[in-house]
């Protein structure tokens, strides 16, 4: 099943049922208010979602209109719990080198996570403001799932089957201020602004075998100013899904619509090129003694579209977002 | 106004009015959904409210029923950010000498917050369930404000004029978690579950001259175990909620209903106790070289009630609750 969110009915959208190639769409109509209210009432109407994707691939289906991913708001443009991870460790050990940050400790046995903040997530293609260039803007790209309701306690494996649905995000990210949030302890606050998201959520199942070991086997391209930055393979990811919820449910529950993220997107192998800038900017120091890459710029521009390794099909459309001075 | 929000109506419960004594409520019907519906549709409801308030109080008053304040939920049983701060420096330089965590840059000139959960926030009496007293179980007596939708970058000034509600709450903590997650840099997550909140939440004004420079100058009387524990005063806040709010919004907007806790109230005079255990014992560790005090056990009760200082006054009732094995 492929879902967006188009704008209209408040402040969390209306949800649309979206053809496997995101060319057409249906509204859900009485089945649900919102996104949000889907995956909080999920077993009563997974089904009848079901049935209208099917409707929607079939052939005619009444209502069904020209998809419009660019204009779509996030697939839940707000929710009441998003936790980012850092689950591809060679990101992470190359941060550690990039902000001068002492080793996190158990980095490769326990996940790692932060709490962000769900009640702003942006849609797409909007522009994005920001206050400061000197604040370091950089992208992030990753993936992410969001969850059932969790109960404390749940087992990586148990958690695996709360998985209700994918997506794909930019996680935008001020780097000169979360090296000093870090060193805090507190973690990050202002260094991790609103979140950017892909327009399409999907069920697992929609990825085939590239849904794969709680992971997903995708290539996320970024592009940098129409420039191809990276894209590198979601099959790396170390701690799978089902451990970072796990995780972050050992002393508590989580509610229907937590969305819960990979961390940035990284790969072992330099070819595959990275998915946020201050992972080249470490790249150059260890190369070259110094960083070469700025970080961005207003009017620069940000695309991500994650593909299968073996095709150009991209299963949640694409980010394309400009950034812009803060009014 | 002092408002309250009783079960019904779904998660997010039915929102009433309550007297100013606590003894008496009414429904607010059809103004507003709920609590967070109300903060959202401030500026069309506040008048509503604040005459349905002067009729309760002015004698009989239609539908107006006994306040049970016991079977209050959270003034709002969730919401779409909860933040909180260290604002009480006392408390966390205590915090530093106990944990042995790195002395945290800036802490008397740039407020810190962590980003915590909204989704699941518990009403004053009900049981608070944990997995394991080896994590260390803590209280955190505290303040805190809701706000309306504030701007990105707003003054610390005009944060003060988004300040809707005043509330008091319990900020759980697992000592032995927090300490590891703040050296990952990440901030906390498994070490701090859901938050515990007092019966009302009520307008600045309803506090006089106790709302004093963004601050609530009373009294938080904590007992475990019917025990007299602490009494610190709210008003040797360091940062007001004014500042905390502008350091939260530097780089992003809040959404009305936000949630900004003060961090634990601490006050430098030894006599007036801690509002946390883990305050106590470093105290101990000062004076007589270890921790005499234990962490809570299943079956303890921890009561806070903040008070007027000249007067028995409880503005916000009681958080009055037993702590529980996970089941």
């Amino acid at each position: 099943m492929k879902l967006a969110t188009l704008p209209g009915g408040g402040a969390d959208g209306r949800l649309v049922v979206v053809s496997r190639d995101l060319r057409r769409a249906v509204s859900v109509g009485g089945l649900a208010a919102s996104m949000l209210d889907a995956v909080t009432r999920w077993a009563e109407i997974a089904e009848p979602l079901a049935e209208l994707q099917e409707d929607l691939e079939s052939g005619p289906c009444a209502g069904a209109f020209d998809f419009d991913a660019g204009a779509c708001l996030a697939p839940l443009p707000r929710t009441w719990q998003w936790l980012d991870g850092s689950a591809f460790l060679h990101h992470g050990r190359l941060m550690e080198r990039a902000f001068r940050t002492p080793p996190i400790p158990d980095f490769d046995t326990v996940p790692l996570l932060y709490q962000g903040a769900g009640d702003d997530l942006l849609g797409p293609c909007v522009d994005v403001a920001f206050a400061d260039p000197a604040h370091g803007i950089d992208f992030e790209g990753e993936f992410g799932v969001v969850v059932d309701e969790v109960p404390m306690g749940v087992s990586a494996d148990e958690a695996l089957g709360h998985v209700l649905l994918c997506v794909q995000l930019n996680d935008w990210s001020l780097r000169t201020l979360g090296a000093r949030e870090m060193r805090t302890g507190f973690g990050f606050l202002q260094a991790k602004p609103s979140t950017s998201f892909a327009p399409v959520a999907l069920t697992p199942g929609e990825l085939g075998s590239a849904w794969r070991h709680g992971r997903m086997a995708l290539e996320l391209h970024v592009q940098w100013n129409q420039q191809p930055f990276g894209k590198p393979s979601g099959a790396e990811m170390h701690f799978h899904f089902g451990q970072l919820i796990a995780h972050a449910a050992a002393t508590r529950r989580l509610s229907a619509g937590t969305i819960i993220g990979s961390g940035t997107v990284s790969n072992a192998d330099p070819a595959s090129g990275s998915a946020c800038i201050a992972e080249r900017r470490v790249l150059e120091i260890l190369q070259d003694g110094g960083p070469k890459t700025r970080y961005m710029a207003f009017g620069d521009r940000v695309r991500m579209e994650a593909r299968h390794p073996l095709g150009a099909e991209a299963p949640f459309g694409a980010i394309d977002q400009r950034i812009v001075r803060a009014s």
